[in-house]
Protein backbone atom coordinates (compact mmCIF):
# COMPACT_ATOMS: atom_id res chain seq x y z
CA UNK A 1 0.00 0.00 0.00
CA UNK A 2 1.44 3.77 -0.61
CA UNK A 3 0.17 6.14 1.68
CA UNK A 4 0.11 9.89 -0.15
CA UNK A 5 -2.28 12.32 2.12
CA UNK A 6 -1.94 13.47 5.40
CA UNK A 7 -6.08 13.63 6.03
CA UNK A 8 -7.71 11.57 8.84
CA UNK A 9 -9.72 9.58 6.84
CA UNK A 10 -7.22 8.86 4.17
CA UNK A 11 -4.74 7.44 6.98
CA UNK A 12 -7.23 5.66 8.70
CA UNK A 13 -7.99 3.10 5.67
CA UNK A 14 -4.51 1.39 5.29
CA UNK A 15 -4.49 1.11 8.89
CA UNK A 16 -7.90 -0.74 9.10
CA UNK A 17 -6.89 -2.50 5.82
CA UNK A 18 -3.68 -3.42 7.39
CA UNK A 19 -4.98 -5.06 10.92
CA UNK A 20 -7.58 -7.08 8.82
CA UNK A 21 -4.99 -8.34 6.77
CA UNK A 22 -2.22 -9.35 9.15
CA UNK A 23 -4.96 -10.76 10.90
CA UNK A 24 -5.44 -13.22 7.75
CA UNK A 25 -1.93 -13.91 7.63
CA UNK A 26 -1.16 -11.73 4.74
CA UNK A 27 2.50 -9.76 4.78
CA UNK A 28 1.93 -5.99 4.90
CA UNK A 29 3.87 -3.15 3.11
CA UNK A 30 3.09 0.14 3.23
CA UNK A 31 5.11 2.99 2.05
CA UNK A 32 4.50 6.73 3.27
CA UNK A 33 4.84 9.35 0.62
CA UNK A 34 4.83 12.94 -0.17
CA UNK A 35 1.92 14.57 2.59
CA UNK A 36 1.35 10.96 3.48
CA UNK A 37 4.55 11.37 5.21
CA UNK A 38 2.79 13.27 8.13
CA UNK A 39 1.11 10.09 9.58
CA UNK A 40 4.14 8.75 10.30
CA UNK A 41 5.11 12.12 12.76
CA UNK A 42 4.22 10.80 16.52
CA UNK A 43 3.28 14.10 17.62
CA UNK A 44 0.90 15.29 14.39
CA UNK A 45 -2.55 14.52 14.56
CA UNK A 46 -4.39 13.95 11.80
CA UNK A 47 -8.08 15.82 10.50
CA UNK A 48 -10.63 15.52 8.03
CA UNK A 49 -10.41 17.71 4.65
CA UNK A 50 -11.54 20.71 4.17
CA UNK A 51 -14.49 22.17 6.60
CA UNK A 52 -15.02 18.91 7.98
CA UNK A 53 -11.81 19.13 10.00
CA UNK A 54 -14.05 20.21 12.86
CA UNK A 55 -15.70 17.49 12.96
CA UNK A 56 -12.13 15.53 13.24
CA UNK A 57 -13.21 15.06 17.30
CA UNK A 58 -16.75 13.77 17.06
CA UNK A 59 -15.52 10.86 14.55
CA UNK A 60 -13.14 9.86 16.87
CA UNK A 61 -15.21 9.95 19.66
CA UNK A 62 -17.86 7.85 18.08
CA UNK A 63 -15.09 5.20 16.99
CA UNK A 64 -14.23 5.16 20.31
CA UNK A 65 -17.39 4.38 21.65
CA UNK A 66 -17.43 1.83 19.28
CA UNK A 67 -13.98 0.52 20.07
CA UNK A 68 -12.57 1.04 16.71
CA UNK A 69 -9.01 1.89 18.02
CA UNK A 70 -7.36 5.32 17.53
CA UNK A 71 -5.29 6.55 14.63
CA UNK A 72 -1.92 5.94 17.00
CA UNK A 73 -2.74 2.60 18.19
CA UNK A 74 -3.51 1.49 15.04
CA UNK A 75 -0.36 2.34 13.92
CA UNK A 76 1.46 0.68 16.92
CA UNK A 77 -1.27 -2.22 16.91
CA UNK A 78 -0.28 -2.81 13.32
CA UNK A 79 4.07 -2.45 13.57
CA UNK A 80 3.50 -4.34 16.69
CA UNK A 81 1.73 -7.03 14.48
CA UNK A 82 4.47 -7.21 11.94
CA UNK A 83 3.79 -4.53 9.60
CA UNK A 84 6.64 -2.73 7.20
CA UNK A 85 6.15 0.69 7.53
CA UNK A 86 8.35 2.33 5.20
CA UNK A 87 8.61 6.21 5.13
CA UNK A 88 10.11 7.60 1.46
CA UNK A 89 13.70 8.93 1.43
CA UNK A 90 13.01 11.18 -1.26
CA UNK A 91 9.87 12.87 1.11
CA UNK A 92 12.12 12.86 4.01
CA UNK A 93 14.61 14.86 2.71
CA UNK A 94 12.52 17.31 0.95
CA UNK A 95 10.59 18.11 3.94
CA UNK A 96 13.54 17.85 6.58
CA UNK A 97 12.06 15.72 8.77
CA UNK A 98 13.69 13.01 11.05
CA UNK A 99 13.26 9.30 11.86
CA UNK A 100 13.40 10.22 15.64
CA UNK A 101 9.93 12.24 15.16
CA UNK A 102 8.33 9.42 14.08
CA UNK A 103 6.65 6.35 15.37
CA UNK A 104 9.22 3.71 17.14
CA UNK A 105 9.76 0.70 14.25
CA UNK A 106 9.61 2.64 11.00
CA UNK A 107 11.69 2.01 8.09
CA UNK A 108 13.28 3.90 5.46
CA UNK A 109 13.13 3.29 1.85
CA UNK A 110 12.95 4.42 -1.76
CA UNK A 111 11.10 4.22 -4.83
CA UNK A 112 13.22 1.42 -6.27
CA UNK A 113 12.39 -1.16 -2.63
CA UNK A 114 8.74 -0.03 -3.01
CA UNK A 115 8.46 -1.02 -6.72
CA UNK A 116 10.02 -4.27 -5.93
CA UNK A 117 7.52 -4.67 -2.90
CA UNK A 118 4.70 -3.46 -5.18
CA UNK A 119 5.46 -6.17 -7.82
CA UNK A 120 5.30 -9.06 -5.45
CA UNK A 121 2.45 -8.14 -4.03
CA UNK A 122 -1.45 -9.84 -4.74
CA UNK A 123 -2.51 -6.93 -3.31
CA UNK A 124 -1.57 -3.57 -4.36
CA UNK A 125 -4.05 -0.07 -3.16
CA UNK A 126 -2.50 3.23 -3.43
CA UNK A 127 -4.61 6.09 -1.18
CA UNK A 128 -4.97 9.78 -0.57
CA UNK B 1 -12.20 -1.52 -6.78
CA UNK B 2 -12.17 0.44 -3.40
CA UNK B 3 -14.28 4.17 -3.32
CA UNK B 4 -13.27 5.99 -0.26
CA UNK B 5 -14.46 9.56 -0.93
CA UNK B 6 -17.61 11.21 -2.58
CA UNK B 7 -16.97 13.32 -4.86
CA UNK B 8 -18.64 13.71 -8.40
CA UNK B 9 -15.63 13.09 -10.55
CA UNK B 10 -13.97 10.39 -8.07
CA UNK B 11 -17.50 8.50 -8.28
CA UNK B 12 -18.04 8.37 -11.83
CA UNK B 13 -14.79 6.86 -12.37
CA UNK B 14 -15.06 3.87 -11.36
CA UNK B 15 -18.73 3.75 -13.04
CA UNK B 16 -17.33 3.86 -16.03
CA UNK B 17 -14.32 1.99 -15.95
CA UNK B 18 -17.29 -0.68 -14.52
CA UNK B 19 -19.26 -0.52 -17.29
CA UNK B 20 -16.38 -1.15 -19.26
CA UNK B 21 -14.84 -3.86 -17.23
CA UNK B 22 -18.50 -5.81 -17.55
CA UNK B 23 -18.69 -5.20 -21.51
CA UNK B 24 -15.18 -7.02 -21.29
CA UNK B 25 -16.38 -9.83 -19.82
CA UNK B 26 -14.36 -9.39 -16.67
CA UNK B 27 -15.89 -9.75 -12.78
CA UNK B 28 -16.17 -6.66 -11.48
CA UNK B 29 -16.25 -5.98 -7.53
CA UNK B 30 -16.89 -2.55 -5.82
CA UNK B 31 -16.14 -1.72 -2.33
CA UNK B 32 -17.50 1.85 -0.87
CA UNK B 33 -16.17 3.00 2.22
CA UNK B 34 -15.88 6.21 4.26
CA UNK B 35 -16.91 9.19 2.77
CA UNK B 36 -17.05 7.15 -0.40
CA UNK B 37 -20.25 5.35 1.30
CA UNK B 38 -22.36 8.41 0.56
CA UNK B 39 -22.00 7.16 -3.31
CA UNK B 40 -24.49 4.53 -2.28
CA UNK B 41 -27.14 6.99 -0.97
CA UNK B 42 -29.87 6.99 -3.68
CA UNK B 43 -31.15 10.10 -2.58
CA UNK B 44 -27.83 12.05 -2.07
CA UNK B 45 -26.16 14.14 -5.24
CA UNK B 46 -22.51 13.68 -5.38
CA UNK B 47 -20.45 17.38 -6.31
CA UNK B 48 -17.68 18.53 -7.73
CA UNK B 49 -15.00 18.89 -5.15
CA UNK B 50 -13.64 22.70 -3.78
CA UNK B 51 -15.08 25.63 -5.88
CA UNK B 52 -15.73 23.38 -8.78
CA UNK B 53 -19.01 22.43 -7.21
CA UNK B 54 -20.84 25.05 -8.88
CA UNK B 55 -20.05 23.60 -12.18
CA UNK B 56 -21.32 20.24 -11.58
CA UNK B 57 -24.56 20.79 -12.98
CA UNK B 58 -22.48 22.05 -16.46
CA UNK B 59 -20.42 19.20 -16.50
CA UNK B 60 -23.46 17.06 -16.20
CA UNK B 61 -25.22 18.80 -19.25
CA UNK B 62 -22.48 18.15 -21.10
CA UNK B 63 -21.78 14.58 -20.54
CA UNK B 64 -25.86 14.53 -21.42
CA UNK B 65 -25.07 16.04 -24.31
CA UNK B 66 -22.58 13.25 -25.67
CA UNK B 67 -25.16 10.89 -23.99
CA UNK B 68 -22.87 9.55 -21.41
CA UNK B 69 -25.41 8.24 -18.97
CA UNK B 70 -25.94 9.77 -15.44
CA UNK B 71 -24.36 8.80 -12.68
CA UNK B 72 -27.30 7.13 -11.06
CA UNK B 73 -28.14 5.44 -14.26
CA UNK B 74 -24.49 4.34 -14.48
CA UNK B 75 -24.57 3.29 -11.02
CA UNK B 76 -28.24 0.99 -11.96
CA UNK B 77 -26.74 -0.64 -15.39
CA UNK B 78 -23.91 -1.63 -13.50
CA UNK B 79 -25.86 -3.51 -10.61
CA UNK B 80 -27.85 -4.92 -13.53
CA UNK B 81 -25.30 -6.26 -15.52
CA UNK B 82 -24.00 -8.09 -12.76
CA UNK B 83 -21.41 -6.04 -10.52
CA UNK B 84 -21.10 -6.35 -6.97
CA UNK B 85 -21.61 -3.12 -5.51
CA UNK B 86 -20.61 -3.75 -1.72
CA UNK B 87 -20.64 -1.11 1.41
CA UNK B 88 -18.20 -1.41 3.73
CA UNK B 89 -20.10 -2.19 7.36
CA UNK B 90 -17.80 -0.43 9.73
CA UNK B 91 -18.38 2.53 7.51
CA UNK B 92 -21.97 2.44 7.92
CA UNK B 93 -22.17 1.58 11.56
CA UNK B 94 -20.35 4.90 12.05
CA UNK B 95 -22.07 7.19 9.49
CA UNK B 96 -25.61 5.11 10.85
CA UNK B 97 -26.79 5.13 7.57
CA UNK B 98 -29.03 2.06 6.05
CA UNK B 99 -29.33 -0.05 3.23
CA UNK B 100 -32.65 0.55 2.77
CA UNK B 101 -31.72 4.38 1.39
CA UNK B 102 -28.92 2.75 -0.90
CA UNK B 103 -29.44 1.53 -4.24
CA UNK B 104 -31.61 -1.55 -4.85
CA UNK B 105 -28.70 -4.64 -5.08
CA UNK B 106 -26.13 -3.35 -2.82
CA UNK B 107 -24.62 -5.87 -0.74
CA UNK B 108 -22.84 -5.29 2.51
CA UNK B 109 -19.07 -6.31 3.35
CA UNK B 110 -16.11 -6.42 5.75
CA UNK B 111 -12.67 -5.58 5.10
CA UNK B 112 -11.39 -9.52 5.38
CA UNK B 113 -14.36 -10.24 2.41
CA UNK B 114 -12.98 -6.91 0.80
CA UNK B 115 -8.94 -8.22 1.28
CA UNK B 116 -10.25 -12.07 -0.27
CA UNK B 117 -11.58 -10.19 -3.53
CA UNK B 118 -8.54 -8.16 -4.24
CA UNK B 119 -6.12 -10.75 -3.58
CA UNK B 120 -7.92 -12.90 -6.51
CA UNK B 121 -8.91 -9.81 -8.68
CA UNK B 122 -6.51 -9.12 -11.43
CA UNK B 123 -6.21 -5.92 -11.62
CA UNK B 124 -7.33 -3.09 -7.58
CA UNK B 125 -7.90 -0.08 -8.42
CA UNK B 126 -8.89 2.13 -4.93
CA UNK B 127 -10.37 6.08 -6.17
CA UNK B 128 -10.76 8.93 -4.02
CA UNK C 1 -0.89 3.81 -13.21
CA UNK C 2 -3.75 5.78 -13.50
CA UNK C 3 -3.75 10.00 -13.08
CA UNK C 4 -7.40 11.57 -11.96
CA UNK C 5 -6.24 14.76 -10.51
CA UNK C 6 -4.48 18.12 -11.52
CA UNK C 7 -2.46 18.65 -8.47
CA UNK C 8 1.43 19.61 -8.02
CA UNK C 9 1.61 16.27 -5.41
CA UNK C 10 -0.29 14.18 -7.32
CA UNK C 11 1.35 14.87 -10.66
CA UNK C 12 4.95 14.42 -9.38
CA UNK C 13 4.34 10.72 -7.65
CA UNK C 14 3.63 8.91 -10.65
CA UNK C 15 6.47 10.21 -12.72
CA UNK C 16 8.87 10.04 -9.91
CA UNK C 17 7.80 6.18 -9.87
CA UNK C 18 7.54 6.05 -13.71
CA UNK C 19 11.25 7.40 -13.57
CA UNK C 20 12.34 4.60 -10.86
CA UNK C 21 10.47 1.98 -13.00
CA UNK C 22 11.82 2.37 -16.46
CA UNK C 23 15.55 2.84 -14.83
CA UNK C 24 14.52 -1.04 -13.35
CA UNK C 25 13.68 -2.27 -16.72
CA UNK C 26 10.34 -2.39 -16.02
CA UNK C 27 7.52 -1.15 -18.65
CA UNK C 28 5.39 1.91 -17.98
CA UNK C 29 1.97 2.61 -18.86
CA UNK C 30 0.07 5.89 -17.46
CA UNK C 31 -3.40 6.85 -18.37
CA UNK C 32 -4.33 10.43 -17.36
CA UNK C 33 -8.14 10.86 -17.40
CA UNK C 34 -11.08 13.45 -15.42
CA UNK C 35 -8.91 16.30 -14.11
CA UNK C 36 -5.58 14.21 -14.57
CA UNK C 37 -6.02 15.31 -18.27
CA UNK C 38 -4.35 18.47 -16.98
CA UNK C 39 -1.02 17.25 -16.43
CA UNK C 40 -0.76 16.06 -19.81
CA UNK C 41 -1.12 20.14 -21.08
CA UNK C 42 2.42 21.44 -21.75
CA UNK C 43 1.11 25.05 -20.87
CA UNK C 44 -0.37 24.45 -17.82
CA UNK C 45 1.17 24.71 -14.23
CA UNK C 46 0.03 22.09 -11.65
CA UNK C 47 -0.43 23.46 -8.20
CA UNK C 48 -0.69 21.90 -4.59
CA UNK C 49 -4.02 21.57 -3.36
CA UNK C 50 -5.80 24.09 -0.86
CA UNK C 51 -3.85 26.76 0.76
CA UNK C 52 -0.52 25.05 -0.03
CA UNK C 53 -1.23 26.21 -3.48
CA UNK C 54 1.06 29.33 -2.52
CA UNK C 55 4.04 27.22 -1.47
CA UNK C 56 4.33 25.28 -4.92
CA UNK C 57 7.11 28.02 -5.90
CA UNK C 58 9.19 27.19 -3.01
CA UNK C 59 8.49 23.58 -3.00
CA UNK C 60 9.89 23.68 -6.71
CA UNK C 61 12.97 25.81 -5.22
CA UNK C 62 13.78 22.78 -2.55
CA UNK C 63 13.21 20.13 -5.20
CA UNK C 64 15.96 22.02 -7.64
CA UNK C 65 18.54 22.69 -4.79
CA UNK C 66 18.51 19.25 -4.50
CA UNK C 67 18.60 18.66 -8.32
CA UNK C 68 14.98 17.11 -8.37
CA UNK C 69 13.99 17.32 -11.94
CA UNK C 70 10.79 19.49 -12.42
CA UNK C 71 7.65 18.12 -13.26
CA UNK C 72 7.96 19.30 -17.09
CA UNK C 73 11.36 17.46 -17.22
CA UNK C 74 10.19 14.27 -15.30
CA UNK C 75 7.42 14.02 -17.96
CA UNK C 76 9.34 14.75 -21.27
CA UNK C 77 12.53 12.50 -19.90
CA UNK C 78 10.07 9.37 -18.65
CA UNK C 79 8.55 9.51 -22.50
CA UNK C 80 12.22 9.69 -23.87
CA UNK C 81 12.95 6.78 -21.84
CA UNK C 82 9.76 4.54 -23.60
CA UNK C 83 7.06 5.42 -21.48
CA UNK C 84 3.29 5.15 -22.80
CA UNK C 85 1.77 8.20 -21.67
CA UNK C 86 -2.01 7.45 -22.85
CA UNK C 87 -4.57 10.84 -22.62
CA UNK C 88 -8.15 9.55 -21.98
CA UNK C 89 -10.15 10.16 -24.79
CA UNK C 90 -13.89 10.44 -23.26
CA UNK C 91 -11.84 13.07 -21.09
CA UNK C 92 -10.24 14.80 -24.09
CA UNK C 93 -14.23 15.38 -25.48
CA UNK C 94 -15.81 16.04 -22.21
CA UNK C 95 -13.01 18.96 -21.80
CA UNK C 96 -12.84 19.76 -25.20
CA UNK C 97 -8.53 19.65 -25.15
CA UNK C 98 -6.81 18.61 -28.10
CA UNK C 99 -3.57 16.54 -28.43
CA UNK C 100 -1.56 19.22 -29.82
CA UNK C 101 -1.74 21.25 -26.87
CA UNK C 102 -0.35 18.49 -24.63
CA UNK C 103 3.71 17.23 -24.23
CA UNK C 104 4.82 15.61 -27.36
CA UNK C 105 4.14 11.34 -27.67
CA UNK C 106 1.27 11.27 -26.12
CA UNK C 107 -1.21 8.48 -26.68
CA UNK C 108 -4.88 8.78 -26.83
CA UNK C 109 -6.33 5.79 -25.52
CA UNK C 110 -9.91 4.72 -24.13
CA UNK C 111 -11.21 2.50 -20.93
CA UNK C 112 -11.05 -0.79 -22.58
CA UNK C 113 -7.76 -0.42 -23.71
CA UNK C 114 -6.66 1.01 -19.82
CA UNK C 115 -8.00 -2.48 -18.45
CA UNK C 116 -6.39 -4.40 -21.08
CA UNK C 117 -2.64 -2.98 -19.99
CA UNK C 118 -3.93 -2.87 -16.10
CA UNK C 119 -4.78 -6.58 -16.51
CA UNK C 120 -1.83 -7.65 -17.77
CA UNK C 121 0.53 -5.14 -15.20
CA UNK C 122 2.62 -6.48 -12.10
CA UNK C 123 1.77 -2.93 -10.23
CA UNK C 124 -1.41 -1.00 -10.53
CA UNK C 125 -1.58 2.35 -8.92
CA UNK C 126 -4.26 5.04 -9.21
CA UNK C 127 -2.95 8.36 -8.21
CA UNK C 128 -5.40 11.58 -7.61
Amino acid sequence: MIVYDNHFDKLMMPMIIAQGALAMGMEVNIFYTFFGLQGLMEKRKPKLPGMFRFFTGMIQKRMAKQKIMSYHEFMRSNIEMGANIYACNMSMEMMGWKKEDMFDGIKVAGVAKMLDMASEASVNLAFG
